[in-house]
């Protein structure tokens, strides 16, 4: 998995850039709602829950949101953008595609494991901000079929519709990840077992008609 | 996809098997919580909304069902029983494993189309129903890798560990649906377009090493 996250330029409320200082309490304010709607999920949480977790006053919610869905869409955002960070930074290593997809794979799987709330959160987003969910998988899907029609056109795999082949591989991705990783509490750390990641390269390796 | 489901026997909220005309009326429950919970989810959702929806009255409702968790879990079966029919149905038809994928999958899109409820549904299990969740997922699974054993032992796909197999084709299956029938809205009868449907087989079919 590889895909191309642009810069992040945190703002408060209005738009408006912010101090270090405002970065800092942002971040504070997006880990603490990440934990609280992860073990709440969104119905059950609320910005008193998200401040108390953060360690910080409800008017300086304020100052950075405007309301429990826009930290929600916020942090769907924020996720979304690190876990293609993730994803891109482990896969730049690779020197051929199959390698590259291996790197992809492994660093998405190790973003899953430290961020188990990514699931939970994305799937909530089908009802309470059904858009944000779609943007986060049409923007992974779009730095993804960026890297395989490079990939195409260095002849290292088929040619084939982009799209149909990044949107196969998210999905393996993610149910891989959820039966393994998240289904899997009992041994921290979480991580997908080495023969169940082989496997399931060598598949995606198959279907992408790579050379090893 | 192909799937094995068991047969069905429905009872009321005391576990009591039912007349047909008790059988009617629980379905016509069943259907309108689908509705209920794919339009307004489970949190808006509530026993009055069913029943009303239902057409029939608020006791009834508590002949067949203890509480609005119950009959969400009880749906969340119902749905994972007629998905898996449809693949099973539809694949039993192919001659080979390649075209057994094609036709339990082409089953699986075409009961997506007409439930679109079911990712809702099932997503919302994430917080509402963990164990439905895990549970509809594991019974596909099984049901899948039975069928992937098979083709093993007659040397018709690459022998291979099942149960990855069955969690990345049903995890393709997902997000394929999720983005060619359940985001285009514009398109009824939605139906995943043939070149992207050809596209997803040839993967697939490269993926398990098949036999076409």
């Amino acid at each position: 998995m590889t895909a191309t996250p642009e810069a992040e330029v945190p703002t408060n409320a209005r738009g408006a850039p912010l101090s270090k200082r405002g970065e800092r309490t942002r971040r504070k304010l997006l880990d603490a709602a990440e934990q609280v709607f992860a073990e709440l999920g969104y119905y059950e949480a609320s910005i008193v829950k998200i401040t108390e977790a953060a360690g910080v006053s409800q008017g300086t919610f304020y100052i950075y949101f405007e309301s429990k869905q826009q930290i929600f869409d916020e942090l769907v955002a924020d996720l979304n953008r690190r876990v293609r960070h993730a994803m891109s930074e482990a896969a730049k290593k690779g020197r051929t595609r199959a390698e590259r997809e291996r790197l992809g794979f492994a660093g998405y799987f190790r973003f899953t494991a430290e961020h188990p709330a990514l699931y939970r959160i994305i799937r909530q987003a089908e009802f309470v901000s059904p858009d944000a969910m779609r943007r986060h998988y049409a923007k992974i899907a779009e730095g993804y079929m960026e890297g395989l029609r490079q990939a195409m056109d260095d002849g290292e795999i088929v040619r084939a519709d982009p799209e149909v082949l990044a949107y196969a591989l998210m999905g393996i991705g993610e149910l891989i990840g959820m039966r393994w990783i998240l289904w899997d509490d009992k041994q921290p750390p979480r991580q997908v077992p080495e023969d169940v990641f082989e496997e399931m390269h060598r598949f995606i390796t198959r279907g992408l008609g790579a050379t090893a």
